[in-house]
């Protein structure tokens, strides 16, 4: 059985990373190339030319179209052959690149992997807050050598921040507010509220009052594979809770993890927020910083991954903290065994 | 199966690349050193010590022996031991490194993998323009990492210097001019002829004539492993055919790609010619710009190697332009599975 | 069946390389951290978190606990769950990281890889010169790419010194003395005798005396790897004898070679020594010069792994030098079986 479904939509790459030239990224296992049309819309292909094999992210682009870099066999956005090698040689109909449906939203690309009749958009995971208006919305792209589902176990469970971050956000007062953990509607969410608190530096910033707060977690899993945390302090008796805040500042970290192969994934990283619009600056300082951040997850989780492997008589064990982890990695299994039930069942 | 003939002779290396301290190669999936004797006949030998198999590359040449750097079992040149590590001790007889056997010719060492018995020079490539008088020959040595076969699909092929070499000797011309595939004498031959044109500057400074000429590009195959490429220009009238063309001027682009591994392979590239012998910086100046042009080659079949790694569910397809590497791979499974029914039957 | 003994107290690092942070070392194929409590006993423990599989090694020290930098879950020396990564959660006593018997003797940190039970200390190999009153005892570590049994045959062979040597230490009339070996109370001797000899300068200088020198070269194998070199001479007629030797100058040469991987060792290397005690510069002088003779060997061993790899139709053999480490490897074989026929029977 595959760690990941097939038959969903994953983040192929950020919007502005798709243009006229193609970019090669391997998504589930499957080798793609991903390039913008003349009118901007967006052609996955399998990267292996239906001849020779060669890359087609090596070719060239002609219109919509691409033309591969070693015999020039040209095929269309559709995938299907335009010109034989020889230009005059009469097409042969049936040479064909597979391609995949593509769909942008959310200042992503999302690509289906799996049978292209069930690619709906309305299936694309909604991450509101990266397009709606109100928020503003940017991040980045990095490539992880661990199972993607380390990440999720990662972003479900914020007492890592402790430890892992000690050095840049770990605050231990965060271990001492209660966690829920709550399955709903087919997403996972972990959630944390601190009420009548001091808002940390960061957040009394943005809010730009005084007085006490009350602060919130949320983190929230998405099939197939997106985590958002949901975090943001509001006035006290301003009639925020758990399951509505919007009285104060809030700010929605996305993640999305793209499966590249059994050991590898994709990570997106981004950051909205509904305050502090017009700073421009905001965003690119906040990236500066995370990316430090970062860093130290991804120190982790790459010695995690070498870990598992070097130990193969260890399980990886889950405690109370690990519960939406956990959940999660439910929900995924679940759907891989539904998309295979359904399949023997067709 | 394995993906190349054992019963065959192979290049090794250069002449010049031989002498008296080893040359360690991977012929075949063979590990073997090579070095010259005093008298410069060239010895083959498994290039691991009977003893405790340390490579004898790494030992010391004593006259025509050679002794390991290890325990300094000494071994003649045809592998059978000499001297025990304490040299009083008396010499066992069956110690013996397998040696192999070895034949110089056309500028090449060529070394029998197979069986010994076999080995008649007689079955050497007739790679004539290397050691023809009236002609000089010169080339060099690549380690590319890939499948043999994918180098003759390319050599077979010259319509891939439109793309390849897009920004060195590509000429979109060539593509028109009609191709023809021949199997001849267990030899593949595949031939263009384009009467009465223009000479392209090389020829015209070769041919040293004004006025319309013929001009040929004839890829040869030959077992086990050798494209020879015809290249040339005749003025028009002068009788020249695309069978018989020694009227103007002609070059021969000898390449022999020997196996290393399923993966990998030596490539041994050279140029002969009957023109402007005496012009010794010819050579020199064909193999700066040659480099450069094997180059863009180098990455394409490497990348090509990968990509069929990266996508196993996908198999090469062969068009028309293919069939002279078609052709030859035929002769290559073809001469494979004659040897298997040989040694069965036997 | 392993290649190596488990019910057996291996090398794990020298003393001096043990001390509060934790070093990460893989013995016999199981990744271990070991570290020094305040009482500067040592501590070993597997190398993995027993939640998310987290090298320890990158944790952090708390008194004589470790806590995994990724959750912050908290082990006692003992392996045992002190603090779950919530600090208020109740800890689950099940908790617990895999711990290894360990002792220090030798200069040595010595761990117990097989069943604990049976880790009793009177079974560390007997390496008296590194801890005797008389002697001083000094040397290094090195990782080695090669099978650890390779460095046993070599060490029980010390022809090779004439060949991999020839430009240090290598003494062509050392393969002219006759060498003897005894299989007696589970060792393997490998002894040689050099009567009335003038003393080579090393010994001369060491002895501080005029006149011939009886001379001796005694490698000893000891279960589970170690290897003990007594070198040295003694002035003629002074009573030494292949036996008894404290006559002169005495060194031992001290090897163990602990398995990593099935490819993989860690070799110890020390020299004991009687003489020049107050000399504080000999070891630094003596590890210097012998760090480039070891690289010499280092050279051959791993380039040896790798033709042995290479050559996979072709097996080591013994002569008569080898029969040295012919019978450490019967020792070690039989002392495997042993263990397994005592585990098959309980």
């Amino acid at each position: 059985m595959s760690t990941w479904l097939t038959n969903a939509w994953y983040v192929a790459a950020w919007d502005a990373e798709v243009d006229q030239a193609p970019l090669a990224r391997t998504i589930c296992g499957v080798p793609m190339l991903f390039y913008r049309r003349l009118d901007r819309s967006v052609v996955a292909m399998r990267d292996a030319c239906p001849h020779r094999l060669l890359p087609l992210s090596m070719g060239i682009r002609e219109g919509d179209s691409i033309r591969c870099k070693y015999h020039g066999l040209k095929l269309g956005p559709d995938g299907k052959a335009e010109e034989m090698p020889i230009r005059t040689d009469p097409v042969n109909p049936s040479i064909c690149a597979t391609t995949y449906v593509t769909h942008e939203r959310h200042r992503f690309v999302w690509v289906w992997v799996g049978e292209a009749a069930k690619a709906d958009p309305a299936l694309i995971p909604d991450l509101w807050p990266c397009s709606t208006p109100g928020w503003t919305f940017d991040g980045g792209y990095y490539g992880i050598d661990c199972d993607y589902r380390l990440m999720i176990d990662n972003l479900m469970d914020l007492t890592h921040e402790t430890y892992v971050h000690a050095g840049s956000i770990g605050q231990p007062e965060i271990l001492e507010a209660p966690i829920e953990t709550v399955v709903k509607d087919g997403r996972v969410f972990v959630r944390r509220w601190m009420p009548g608190i001091d808002a940390p530096p960061f957040w009394r910033s943005a809010l730009k009052k005084e007085g006490l707060v009350d602060r919130w977690q949320v983190c929230e899993f998405l099939l197939p594979s997106a985590v958002m945390i949901d975090v943001g302090v509001a006035p006290v008796g301003a009639g925020a809770n758990i399951d509505s805040h919007d009285q104060g500042v809030r700010g929605m970290v996305v993640d999305f993890m793209t499966p590249e192969s059994e050991g590898s994934h994709h990570y997106f990283w981004g950051m909205a927020r509904n305050f502090d619009l017009e700073d421009t600056g905001f965003t690119a300082r906040f990236k500066a910083q995370q990316g430090g951040v970062f860093m130290e997850d991804k120190e982790i989780l790459e010695a995690q991954q070498q870990a598992i492997a070097a130990n193969p008589d260890l399980r990886l064990q889950a405690y109370r903290i690990d519960e939406g982890g956990v959940r999660a990695r439910q929900l995924i299994t679940r759907a891989i065994k539904a998309q295979q039930e359904g399949a023997a069942a067709a």
